[in-house]
């Protein structure tokens, strides 16, 4: 995995936030050229100090991925594309639907087109969401299953998604759209509690508060860290396999919502929790229970998760314990 | 049916096209009291002449929906919307991504915006496509198979579709979804070819000239005419069980295209066919045969087919060689 990255350009949009800072330090580690494009809003995950250590090695543009004339020449000059930059609350979506659709689809659409213009071999790595499949009866998720997204966050992804397998299609531009659960690990935004939920929790259990629970919070999630994203990503990316296709990336674990608070207040020693109804706004876009089937990731690129979820919110604790004060 | 309309008040968005305007004219014979938008754009199929014998009894705003302040107060007192305002050319989409996205997905969320601040109440029908199916490999397509579109207007009639149920979902607003087949008859645009073929192929074989048609033609479309389409949309309006549906509009009868191009030459008679090679923006978005399944219409409204395409073809000729100079 080395080799294959050495060198590369890369551009990373939305690249101060939680998965692109994550995949721009393992790819400066891999001697790859990272470029990465953020506009920090502060809504966002976005946090220059995601990329201290790094940032006399890699290239940063602080701009808006709207702003089609800055995003030309880095376009042209890019091997390989992530494109994170995303509004990123599926509860937010309903309230900023057109900031939604700016950022979630239509910024997608700009991408490409300036691909098919600029630069048609860029490869394209876009995540997608769990979100697209909306409330699954039983069983794993598979990626042929049916797209009901209840929210607009969800339709949005789903749109992207076309977006890219259209120009792939239509002008062979290769990407590869990877459907992720549920990410947490360092990095993550701890502002607030409106996406990432295992950050927020563990800074309520920090700051001794009450953890709410909606409901039982029985509902299965399969969370996943952040190393483990980042190498499936990698692994995605170098295989010729992925191009065109659409892969779910999970643990391939399923854990009640509940088990994973307690999991928290366990590894913080402190806090509390409390069960309180769903709000309406959460329970109308709530998916109920969802356990994804990985098996075509580990097909394409032998990739394996290697860190649980006790293992995993360890880390992140610790992380926090260390730099609080620079995520809230 | 007479009655359901009689004093409601009608919204039709793009109201002076093809399938706006001969709703209007059978709305306004039922009583209800129509208003028009449209902007008419010299691309679509806008025509002030498709509505001159009715303009005393309806009001017509010119004007683009975009504009929220004029659409807000005609929404505020509808009871029904026909959201038919679009770009429909499929194979344009591709050429005007971001006049695509704006007309054929964001107008759809912006009247959902307005419906749900303003107006939650009223009834919403959405003029979808079969497009939205993509190739399909055999058999009759049903409206819960996959949604591959191959074209941006195929993705944007799917995040419309998207927005129209999670509206519905959320907010209650009642809609109905109608994937129409290939419609044709008089009032549709002859003045190019990039949508609406048996219009254009009238004209042409009414000028003499060559209708070219690609590759073999055997695909299989399934052509409707406009009464049958009219008379399903109004039996869908006031079908309860329609909303929240996703419906099929098709003749339920498939006819091979070379076989369409016939009848349009045997009717009108004059005017030759030559077979040509698939021109390259075409075949990539092309879809190969389709045999929509309109069982779930059926069973819902009672409503069956009345026009076959000979005496459709026949009628709509009826009707150019009148009116041609309105239209080219």
């Amino acid at each position: 995995m080395v080799n294959y990255f050495k060198n590369k350009n890369i551009l990373i949009t939305g690249g101060l936030g939680f998965l692109g800072s994550s995949l721009a330090h393992k790819l400066n580690e891999y001697n790859a050229h990272v470029t990465v494009i953020d506009n920090l809003n502060p809504l966002y995950g976005g946090n220059i100090f995601n990329v201290e250590t790094i940032m006399d090695n890699i290239t940063i543009i602080i701009n808006d991925i709207r702003n089609t004339d800055v995003l030309i020449p880095l376009i042209e000059s890019a091997d390989i594309i992530y494109h994170l930059a995303a509004q990123v609350s599926y509860i937010d979506s309903l309230s900023i639907p057109y900031e939604d659709l700016d950022l979630n689809a239509k910024s997608t659409l700009n991408i490409l087109e300036c691909c098919r213009k600029y630069n048609s071999k860029a490869k394209i790595l876009f995540p997608s969401s769990r979100m697209i499949y909306g409330k699954v009866d039983q069983g794993l998720v598979k990626e042929s299953g049916p797209a009901n997204p209840l929210s607009l966050y969800g339709i949005h992804k789903l749109a992207s998604e076309k977006y890219l397998m259209m120009y792939y299609n239509n002008f062979g531009i290769p990407s590869t759209i990877l459907r992720l659960t549920n990410p947490y690990g360092p990095r993550q935004q701890i502002k607030h509690n409106k996406y990432s939920l295992i950050g927020w929790f563990i800074r309520q259990a920090m700051e001794g508060k009450t953890i709410q629970i909606f409901g039982e919070g029985t509902q299965l999630r399969d969370y996943i860290y952040i190393d483990d994203i980042v190498t499936a990503m990698l692994k995605c990316t170098e295989a010729d396999d992925a191009i065109g296709e659409t892969i779910n990336i999970g643990s391939g674990k399923s854990t009640r919502f509940c088990d994973m608070v307690k999991a928290v207040i366990d590894c913080v020693k402190n806090g509390n929790i409390e069960f309180v109804p769903w709000p309406d706004n959460y329970e109308k876009v709530e998916t109920g229970d969802i356990a994804v089937d990985v098996s075509k990731l580990k097909n394409i690129t032998s990739w394996q998760p290697a860190i649980s979820l006790g293992e995993g919110v360890k880390r992140t604790f610790e992380y926090y314990k260390i730099y609080f004060n620079k995520y809230v």
